[in-house]
């Protein structure tokens, strides 16, 4: 069974959560994971850091797929903005490298980690761990991270398995 | 008289204006400007475009200052993260390019072009044109990036010259 290298990020203008796995369908495997703490600096600088730093780790890894969540926007259009703003740079990262960019809802994200998509953040946290056997505390971006980028290896192993399993429907004689 | 390039930005995810001057202080000349039209690709690609395009022209024309136009975000959080985003990766090629990213206002944007803050768009796209000189017309995100460009190139100005003819406060001797 061949094995798939996946980037899962979790963006953010303070702090970006980065996660690697490996799975072969079946079987993930943590391979590295950290949160960027962008701190205080100037906000084209955060970004830039996000950019370069995303870029150093996935030419270092080699991952060959990259997961992101997708946000739920509420009204507050100002942090809408920033946030899009650190998304952009990440994304910008992952193209430029040659990933393709694979978009979940925060729903999928918790359907694909706990089971049920009205799970909580900890929920996320702990099966994180349990479902890559981390050990000690993980970093909330970080674990978020990482469950995206589960999700995507789930996901992307359903999609396999349907396009093995389904026949491509026959077409009916049409009555006349 | 030391002649500065600018690189201004107008970013959008569906359309990216960029414009490139030369100023000395007094005069300025446009260099180069174009929109880049990304079309319904999806949304990752965007942003690499936006990206790859913007760091092919700075190679090419080597300006050495960028300067984007601060958004006004209304309530509309969905739109502002599409920006957000497109900005993001816009301002991504400017930093990794080693270019300082200055932001105006809409509202320092129209005064320094049209000379009042309360300018509607028409008016800068035409003092745009007077202003560099340019014949025809001009596309609408194009004027914007070379409108940013100008007023990045008035506010150095005007920051020189007070830095020039302000004398440092001197020191008054303490009564006591």
């Amino acid at each position: 069974m061949t094995t798939r290298r996946i980037l899962g990020i979790d963006p953010g203008s303070r702090q970006t959560g980065i996660g690697i796995i490996d799975t072969d369908g079946r079987h993930t495997q943590h391979i590295f994971s950290t949160c960027l703490r962008l701190g205080d600096a100037a906000f084209p600088e955060r970004l830039g850091t996000i950019f370069t730093e995303l870029t150093r780790i996935i030419r270092e890894y080699q991952p060959i797929e990259m997961a992101i969540e997708s946000v739920f926007v509420s009204n507050n259009a100002a942090s809408a903005l920033k946030l899009g703003q650190a998304r952009g740079a990440a994304i910008c990262a992952g193209v430029i490298s040659g990933l393709p960019v694979a978009e979940y809802s925060p729903k999928e994200v918790k359907q694909a980690t706990v089971g049920k998509g009205g799970a909580d953040k900890t929920q996320v946290q702990h099966m994180v761990k349990l479902l890559l056997g981390l050990q000690g505390r993980l970093q909330a971006d970080t674990a978020d991270a990482l469950a995206v980028a589960l999700c995507h290896a789930h996901a992307s192993h359903l999609n396999n398995r349907l396009a093995r399993q389904i026949p491509p429907t026959p077409t009916l004689p049409r009555k006349g």
